[in-house]
């Protein structure tokens, strides 16, 4: 039993400061490296990587829409064209960094809107994928696990990319295995002890219990969390251990598709 | 007889055009792609990295400030590591399009203030070159010939990089080797003739003749050109057809090193 | 009978020139001057309020979105807040300039996308003329003439604006009296003789001729023209003389609103 | 005797929060609200300005080069044409918000390396004063105090401005008057016992003791705190109690510029 635990990070800016990376990198495998377009900025891409590769964490580029003031969280109706460019560019513009460092950039997660407009159209999930396997065929696409990513996750295999199911272990899900959406009570589940059962849950029994309590099956690759405040860091802390503590390996997505080639074979 | 010939490219911006690409390309060996900080964004290298691809072109990055309302023009007085995050960043988002389309990177002209800057300050110019290095090792670094260049020259060669000299056949040269002002009477010279006359014996004399009539030995491996208006592009025409039917064969810098290499051997 | 004509400027940005700002001037009454935010920048913000004041026409504001690569014309997803910040801000910037050179900003114009999503949403309608009122009561909110626009314009009346009706001589309209979509054939009339016919009808008889032959009532206070190519521009000068030819005073919209009250009284 | 106390505010961005405004507004009489070239957004201005308001804060423009990743804080080597558009460009921005809360700006003080670059450079100082003269001669100009910045505020003076003298009451100065080079030793007073008996010499006796001891006159009209960290504002507060507990009346520089004209009438 094996699963990846990611987090964004890199969203420093200048003189801004968001996120306590260096905290939670201690408890995460996988990084999602904001490229400069919607978070990030050179200095703190190169700070980024450095700090997962002290740490063994797989550097993974997190690129958005070029929207700066919005965070990159509102949806802009680009051009597919321009999507693919902007994939396209943030990937590379990381993957430099990993170069200079020896390092190489292992996964794609798209960020903000760009990642939640992915999910509802198809035609942006190709554009997406096409980026993604337009540079590196070898790099893993997150995509949401269950009802609603099914199709992301299917046009990403289409074109001959791993695809690495993501799950949210602090999000509630619905009977038919979507998010439940946040404007709604009890979406987002705060309670340490909870999220961490959640997380053992999805990752050892392959399975979540959606917000009306019927368990739906449900085998995510990657668990996603935050490092935005104390809190947030200790909540890592308690799933990583829990993970752990139970049994289950907290790996990397490329370790974890390694070892499950090998078993296939 | 060889000697290239570089051209600043996709220097458009979303709705804003900006020189005769698509004429330009047919007559120069080496394009300098504008990478999204001063000019150009990701549609515009993807169009010009097939441009180049198109007509045989050697594709190079071409990193700035990130200025755009300025186009990179204005000093900038950023740090030693933002530089070289900067100009690392910028070959990386490069490479990514020039991968997807299965073309190399082959060289690296710093643009506008950023070179000017380098040529001035030696810690610029090592910031410049480390970051080209740390992407790749391969890539060729195009620095200013003569006098007032050579430190640049030097430091590009002594991390391994490559080193093309670049000179401007339009441009007026001191006695001693370096640029005239383009503040004095006859700094820029416009005249075709003269102009491609002066690309000629660069190449094969492996000369200039300065402002004030002497002549300075020179022999510089890239020549830059413009191809901002009809005009300039006439020029350019110009210049290609003189070197040909003088028998200097105008080829990409990489050729020219391969074929230097061997002959060396 | 009189009429205003209203056109796009100050879209040029740094190094990037865009329109023939100094062509069109001369046949147009209200300049609509970008604000740096979509296009445009202090020093053209500078240049073409000092244009416009030479002329004697009328400085107006063009606010859109954030969004620089984009020009404007796409879709962003912004709070309202954000979009009443956006206009507020851009309103204020180009008033200084303005201010500095002892002209009035007299009317507000939203571009591209802003616009658009202004027709078909009345929330963002009001947090528009929100800004607007909130900034000086006096200026003139352009909006769509015709069916499409008209909850727009009550938006802008019930708040206490003048409201100019904006039709566009160059697009067909479907018999409901909105404009026909660019994607279907005839929606954009290119004939400088329709259209200035066109521009005639809508000023002087009040009516529109839609694309199936029937007529519409209408009766715009504002045409608008486009100032990017000589055709254009050509076409402009066209609408602009068959105008005044026929006895139609083409004059700013302050003008119009001065006038009217007059008589009204 | 009395003394206006001016911080740097507004200066989120975004997803971005900098600054503990909330908390320093309360002791200080100015806010230099950042405009949006170097820090802060329109809804950040919006929600600053409101706050400066609820507090009986006088609000003031705070321009910087248009540098987001650098906070403002590298000198660029912008025209002087280009400096005076963005300063009247970013007072016009925050009159808009200011206007529509029924405020107004007061005054204007450069930020980062566009302040450095006037103090250093008359040209520039010009060029500031310029704009902020077009916009509006009721604005005052924050300046520095000493032998330094005496150009800059006869720059000031000359063209029509009320000037206000600044001083940094915790940072050292040299017998000549000038602040002491933040890369010497003992640059930056931490000690706000120290800081705040600084203040009050400066305010009350119109003199600043130098590094060495010396005793220089010096008579500033506004200090200068900062509201970044927690120990921060704590600072701020001693100072401001201090000033008011030793029977100097801490108010904002219009007023006082109001009560120096009625006492020299």
């Amino acid at each position: 039993m094996r699963i990846d635990i990611n987090c964004d990070m890199g969203e420093s800016f200048g003189a801004y400061k968001l996120g306590l990376d260096e905290e939670v990198i201690k408890y995460v495998t996988s990084a999602n490296i904001a490229c400069g377009y919607h978070a990030g900025d050179p200095l703190v891409m190169e700070q980024t990587v450095s700090l997962a590769k002290d740490h063994g964490v797989a550097v993974g580029a997190h690129p958005g829409f070029p929207d700066m003031i919005g965070f990159g969280r509102r949806n802009l109706n680009a051009t597919l064209s321009e999507i693919k460019g902007y994939v396209t560019y943030q990937i590379g513009a990381l993957q430099a960094f990993a170069k200079a460092q020896g390092v190489t950039v292992e996964h794609v997660k798209p960020h903000g809107a760009l990642y939640l407009m992915a999910v509802e159209n198809e035609k942006i999930s190709e554009a997406i994928v096409e980026a993604i396997a337009s540079v590196d065929k070898n790099l893993i696409f997150v995509a949401l696990a269950g009802a609603k990513g099914e199709k992301m996750t299917q046009i990403g295999k289409k074109i001959g990319l791993r695809v690495a199911y993501e799950a949210f272990p602090d999000r509630a899900y619905t009977p038919e295995g979507t998010l439940v959406s946040r404007r709604q009570a009890g979406a987002v589940i705060k309670d340490p002890d909870t999220v961490a059962q959640r997380a053992l849950t999805m990752a050892k029994e392959g399975k979540v219990v959606a917000i009306d309590g019927s368990e739906i099956p449900f085998r995510p690759e990657t668990l996603c969390v935050h490092g935005d405040t104390p809190g947030a860091v200790n909540l890592v802390r308690k799933i990583r251990d829990t993970l752990t503590n139970e049994g289950v390996e907290v790996t990397s997505l490329s370790t974890l598709y390694r070892v499950t080639q090998k078993v296939n074979q």
